[in-house]
């Protein structure tokens, strides 16, 4: 059983506990920390948990970990004091606002001994394990895209004049971080590190980097990732091999996998319902926590998180405006 | 009326020819040229032209315009010879095979006053201008997907340990020059010339470049090219504004466009037959008689080919294997 300190009080706090409430047992949110800890206090009470704190050192003293998702520009120092108490930290995507963000997270994790991990949720997923082993059934790769084109119930806001958080680039935001990293994910866990990454970003006239095609070169495949939150998207996700194609309804919530066959045979290997990001967090939740039991971070996790930052700064640094 | 001599005896000889038919009497196949003048007199005789030749020079004294579908090796010298002699010359894609063999054909064009145009024929469709009407629809263009991934049918064979003249890179042969030229010059015409690009390949273990991913930078919108002749696509091709999306069939023979308002309205502004190749051909031959009317080589179209081969040169350039 691992308990749970939550840092942040937004709705993604919310899923969170109701992930750990979905694990049977294993997880558990006890504690809620927010520097009002008025609100502290209101959100532990809607959420089931006891505790609450207006500083995230006390809380660490009552808890095994602490999942951090406050405004991602306050996520490393939390992070790295948390580690630094000895404390197991999840840390909602994106983990860091740059690579070495990243990489001081998880240094300060080897040191104390505690697990690190980012909570990028779509990785975790059944579905997402079921793309992994339908991989062989196309032949060899050549194409994929991936795709996540949303316009952001936000944007209209900032089309009227007002810059909100979620397009303000002073505070590390960016399309890419934002929802492009539910396409880079899932492609760099299932194609690899690439030789080499390339890609354009469309900048708003604030400096908000706004979409963008970031691209994986593998040499033999490429790797196509498209993401907006000015414009939405109606183009399927699809991984191409010479024998058969994987069409997929969305990265970030993945609810259909058709397999196409090249003769022209179809199987449908998921169809189920919309699925949530709360019903997909759980996932990400349950593999924290085997973590935490064998008492060591996954380096499958942490490379995959760290490789990604690496590929984000890049195509951020290209061609800014 | 423009009488034709056709250089070329494969299918697309046998389109251009029927699509001459198909103008209303403005241009006529009246002469064909094939090293084998046995093989020109058959085809002429099967697509109603009179007369056969050997040479392509003795075919040019007796025409006004040489369409030129040899091998695309051959297409400079040939272009320049008819241009030279003082014929009107519609050079199928790829024009040349680098950006200074279209430069030289344009050139030569010029030197002696007559007209050159590259065939690429779905450009001069009225499905692209209808989309080019319609682009003002969508607000501001955030994010273009064009798409042309085919499994080609020679593939197999290649597979199988042949190598074919499809997949020969010795030939000036590509998947870029040869299939994503038919997303490439649409983007080019509805977007202008990016401020740059970049873009991945993937190649295949003799050199040839099998497909990839090719990005038009503008700043605020970022057009994504995806081709493959490795391997079958199953995406649309979208245009993405703020405020509607168009999805497209298939930038080489469009038949298919439905704008998609972002509150839900869907207007299907296209939906005829299946077009084939022929079919769209006749645009390009009517655009073609125009500027030999006018007795002015289009600067839109020269433009528009210079720029394409450019951005392929570029691409093709970029991370060889």
């Amino acid at each position: 059983m691992v308990r749970f300190g939550i840092v942040g009080t937004n709705t993604i706090s919310e899923w969170f506990a109701g992930a750990c409430r979905a694990t049977d047992g294993r997880a558990e949110a006890v504690a809620v920390c927010s520097r009002d800890v008025g609100r502290a206090r209101a959100f532990a009470d809607k959420v089931g948990a006891t505790d609450a704190f207006a500083d995230l050192a006390t809380m660490a003293e009552s808890v095994d970990a602490v999942y951090i998702a406050s405004p991602n520009g306050l996520h490393r120092d939390q992070a790295v004091l948390a580690a630094e108490a000895g404390r197991h930290v999840l840390v909602e995507k994106a983990m860091g606002a740059s690579l070495s963000e990243v990489q001081s997270i998880f240094a300060a994790a080897e040191r104390t001994g505690v697990v690190a991990m980012e909570a990028m949720r779509n990785v975790h997923t059944p579905a997402h394990q079921l793309i992994r082993d339908t991989l062989p059934r196309l032949g060899t790769l050549r194409h994929a895209r991936f795709e996540k084109l949303q316009y952001s119930s936000r944007y209209d806001r900032f089309r009227a004049g007002e810059v909100m958080n979620a397009f303000d680039p002073t505070l590390g935001n960016s399309a890419l971080a934002d929802i492009g990293v539910y396409c880079l994910q899932p492609a760099l866990d299932l194609f690899g590190a690439p030789r080499q990454t390339t890609g354009a970003s469309l900048w708003l006239d604030n400096g908000f980097e706004a979409g963008g095609s970031l691209l994986l070169d593998y040499g033999t495949l490429v790797a196509d990732l498209a993401y907006s939150k000015v414009a939405s998207g109606l183009g399927p996700s699809v991984i191409n091999g010479e024998d058969a194609s994987l069409v997929l309804d969305d990265p970030g919530e993945l609810s259909r996998i058709v397999l196409h066959e090249r003769g022209g045979a179809e199987t449908v290997l998921l169809d189920g319902p919309q699925v949530s990001p709360a019903d997909t967090m759980v996932f990400e939740v349950l593999d924290f926590v085997d973590q935490v039991d064998a008492g060591l971070t996954d380096p499958r996790w942490r490379d995959l998180s760290l490789l990604a930052r690496q590929v984000m700064d890049n195509q951020l640094d290209r061609g800014a405006s």
